[in-house]
């Protein structure tokens, strides 16, 4: 049977795996060697591709896809400041000898929340996955909006609350800072933003309560400029379900004066969206 | 020779003339009766364009444009907040017999820059006009965008101070609460923004950094999450030329950490973009 070979390279752990038709046949899980330099994660990338690649019992991998982070093109990852990449082939990611086709991490968990998740039949989406960072995905007239130099969707740095928190990117009052996964914890001396949720003291409610709120103010803006007709929250902070999706509502609204608030719903393909996104870049090999 | 009856309908003033191929031929303003009800603002646009139209040595209108507020497609004014329409039908805005077709006042003034203006050979764009209120149109990959429901581009109320000063909208801390000509000329009990700008005392210049602030802080986060390559400044306060420009491209850079802002330039076309916007609309007739 026909299948792909599908990776998708978080600043943590790579997700890959082989995938036919939006069905994960396989998946692996390993960490990107990121603090050992540029060259390091290509050859880990390389590596993970020849060993799904192989032949399995059944299965012929014909193309592969790789979602990656920074600024990227089918052919080249033109810059990423995680990975210090600076136009790095296609080529440059795998031995084997099956097509290869590059995009950007978020617009393709995008695009796959597009085809089979929860923006299916949706063609103005905002797709906004939280985890480490805060990123953005924009879907308009049903097809994924890159911007004029393919820097679209920095919605985790927009300035929130103007001189507010210090973010790690030197702004200060960025999204980020009070509602990334890493910043809600960070906030509250935790590991994980879960573990803050699980509190209930007066610290984490209100550090919970003012990502919620910065959520509510970014969203506030896009809605304004864009008018989406839905927003679609991923990644790991997703996971909060309906303690992230309910008050987030509730406070969108009150920040909207003369307008309906878009749609907001959680994932339906949760961390598999950027997996089943890599797909889809191979599927276009 | 064969030309287009153009109307730029606006809150106090309708623009209305007689247009060939970005040339406008004959030009005339009056008041638009918006006190007086939906009804006669219909009445006195449908008496515009039947003058408009009449007879004149060597020209003959051939069809209709007309820029409006609020939600609007080719065929119906489907609602404004100004002037209390609800599904008025493009035909009832005129007695001649041509063909009449409709458009958002704002997108087809951004379509007038696109087409002779700052925009030309720009596909990504911010265009924002500044007046009484601060509306944008979003040029993307060459295309006006309008959203999910047609309300794209309502950058005047996005919220740049989160709780800072009153908005007619009922919210507090909108752009267009420090930004727009009317706050700006309100905050400092002037009739006009010029009129501030031409004052030295302190509060003056306060105002005016406020509002060059706010307008930095929402074109970062338009900027962040669109990647426009071109934002161009137009309407009454775009006639502060490099008083206006030349901080905002200083502050817009200071907000923003790892990437550069996008060029800011001033409307070349000036009020006349929305005229001009009207006549392309006529040219789809």
């Amino acid at each position: 049977m026909e299948c792909v070979v599908a990776v998708d390279v978080g600043g943590t752990f790579m997700k890959g795996g082989l995938v036919r038709d939006g069905a994960i046949l396989y998946a692996e899980r390993r960490p990107t060697p990121r603090t050992e330099g540029p060259a390091a994660v290509i050859a880990a990338i390389s590596a993970f591709v020849t060993e799904l690649a192989a032949p399995r019992e059944g299965l012929r991998p014909t193309s592969v896809g790789l979602a990656v982070p920074g600024l990227v093109t089918p052919t080249h990852a033109v810059f990423s400041a995680a990975f210090g990449w600076r136009d790095v082939p296609a080529a440059a990611f795998t031995d084997v000898s099956l097509p290869v086709v590059l995009g950007h991490d978020v617009r393709s968990a995008g695009a796959a929340e597009l085809a089979y998740g929860a923006a299916r039949a949706e063609p103005d989406v905002l797709y906004l996955p939280i985890g480490t960072g805060i990123a953005g995905a924009l879907a308009l007239d049903g097809a994924l909006y890159g911007g004029a130099a393919g820097w679209a969707g920095q919605i985790g740095h927009v300035p929130v609350h103007p001189d507010g928190l210090p973010c790690a990117c030197g702004q200060r009052g960025c999204l980020a800072a009070y509602a990334s996964a890493s910043s809600i914890a960070a906030r509250c001396g935790e590991s994980s933003a879960e573990a803050v949720l699980s509190r209930t003291d007066e610290v984490a409610r209100r550090v919970w309560d003012e990502a919620v709120e910065a959520l509510a103010l970014a969203l506030a803006t896009a809605t304004l400029l864009l008018d989406p007709a839905l927003v679609v929250i991923g990644g790991g902070l997703a996971q909060a379900g309906e303690a992230l999706v309910g008050p987030l509502r509730t406070r969108l609204a009150a920040r909207l004066a003369f307008r309906r608030p878009p749609r907001v719903e959680v994932s339906a393909l949760g961390p598999q969206a950027g997996l089943l996104g890599a797909a889809l870049l191979a599927t276009t090999a």
